[in-house]
């Protein structure tokens, strides 16, 4: 049996559960979970606030541990390994997308914590094609968050050829924002934070920023116009968004990896004129995700975290909610 | 003197306008006008809808013709080239864009319409930079529209790098989208027409296409789902973007040439799920000009023009206002 956290209904406290795993698959390996990151995605689960969730559903897809078991088919891995899990926890291996190397981007593939359950557990299962390897040196405890939240930041860069010599801005410096600006540093960019908060305004220029601006400051996005190569929004609320195309060089790039469901409300002649773009990514598939460890680990650059215990999984949630973790919440097996 | 024919006020027929063009600049040109194309943005400016225009105007921007005079400093042309001339008549050579070889991105540059003469005339002048030698082979009647027009759908295969395995839709099948047609099938792509006209969906293949949509037709996008490498649009209407995007294959792209006025209501879901980006662009650098050329020639391909006599210009423009031009309306001088 495996001893899980699970929620029962939209917006109730998650509660113990144990649930049977059956026989292990001939191409899954089993986690023994250490740490598992809390990502905004897992409270949107929890809510059913997309209409995918099933309960009782057991979160958490920012998974640290060692591999316990494997089954018969698994390559490349063995038992004792130390590995994360991130959003998918398998792909289809046979589309397109997944034959040209975009798992990330497979139609098929299955969610880590969609109809199956996650790593806010003693033990979580996945295809070993979708569990990856993690590098001596990177530190267990804070590693969860980069399978997630951190390879959403890190594949734009790769997916977009982003040069050390670019000029780029993060919108929103939270969970994601603060690792595209430690991402972006290292990277060589000269490195813009855009965020509302005072407090994170001073932080930001700590975690890898060489200047700030106030998000919501029309004249200070006005003076920054014709600056920036690419812009990566990571927040979820409805900015000036022509405003902030103004402030991208011509064939600058506005990149979101925060869902905004307002629609964008482009003016098409914004982005004629200057050969602008408008995009959006998803999480990154497993060898970037692996490129991205490697980054991380000559950089030595880690998510700031908060550490919960797994039993105290409510509690990181409201801190969560409220809006009130510097930067990432993860829960620590108790 | 300079022999033209120009608009003196708003939705006024044109006129016979002379004016002194003064001495010869030492970087400029001056081209003794054969043939001059009829561009949707001539009118446009005959009408001042973008509030830019100064009167009297003397539109024409798809120029071609034999330089009959050259300033003392033009360099790599000479006194009876065949030559043509775009949108822009000069460029300012000194800021980011033209060091890095986006004239047509110059945010300092003439246009040959705004506050300047064009082609509607005997004789035009241009900077030399901006000027691109026509080579042998190609026919001088037919070729102006491909300074505006042409380069305008042959500049984003270029610039987004359009393979020959790609699978491209072009919307709307006018002056620019025919043109568009016949580069993507000589470029080697699956080109797909979407337009809402029975006349055209048949013309279109013709043209070049190898499958026609019904532009209009919800059930006929839908069955497209997750075809396209790249949507060109050309219209100028709002569409259903967000339909038009789930036509798009994973890291595909609807570019915008044409200027829709409403915003484009996109939802950053349908860019994020597949990684899909929207864009635009306007005319071509002189290099793409140059490279289009030759690809023309190589391949054939000229726009399908209807010829009117220059003094006819009222006639010609009185036609393309009401959509009855098969393709490109062009004016060649009496």
């Amino acid at each position: 049996m495996i001893k899980a956290y699970a929620a029962h209904n939209p917006k109730e406290d998650l509660k113990p559960f144990e649930y049977d795993p059956g026989i292990l698959g001939d191409k899954e390996v089993e986690i023994d979970v250490e740490y598992c990151g809390i990502c905004h995605s897992d409270l949107s689960m929890i809510d059913n606030e997309w209409g995918l969730t099933q309960y009782p559903i057991v979160p958490g897809h920012e998974v640290s541990g060692k591999i316990s078991a494997i089954g018969k088919d698994v390559k490349n891995l063995k038992v004792g390994d130390n590995v994360g899990l991130g959003w998918h926890k398998e792909y289809c291996e046979d589309c397109y997308n997944c034959d040209s190397g975009d798992k990330n981007l497979c139609t098929n593939a299955q969610g880590t914590i969609i109809s199956n359950h996650g790593g806010f557990a003693d033990k979580v299962r996945a295809n070993f094609k979708s569990v990856v390897k993690i590098p001596d040196g990177i530190d267990m405890d804070s590693v969860g968050p980069l399978f997630c939240g951190g390879v959403t930041v890190f594949n734009p860069l790769v997916q977009f050829d982003i040069k050390p010599y670019h000029k780029v801005g993060v919108i929103g410096i939270g969970g994601l924002g603060h690792m595209a600006l430690k991402f972006l540093n290292a990277w060589g960019c000269e490195v813009t934070a855009f965020t509302s908060s005072k407090y994170k305004m001073k932080e930001a220029l700590d975690l890898g920023a060489h200047n700030v601006i106030n998000s919501k400051d029309e004249s200070e996005l006005e003076q920054s116009a014709g600056k920036f190569d690419m812009i990566i929004s990571t927040v979820n609320v409805k900015l000036d968004w022509n405003l902030y195309l103004s402030t991208l060089k011509s064939k600058g790039r506005l990149h979101f990896v925060g869902a905004t469901l307002e629609p964008l409300d482009i003016g098409v002649f914004n982005l004629i004129a200057a050969q602008r773009s408008i995009s959006g990514s998803p999480v990154g598939s497993p060898s970037n995700i692996a490129r991205m460890l490697d980054f991380a680990n000559l950089h030595k650059i880690k998510p700031k975290v908060e550490m919960f215990k797994m039993s105290q999984v409510n509690e990181a949630i409201a801190r969560l909610k409220n809006n009130d973790i510097h930067y990432r919440a993860v829960l620590k097996r108790d």
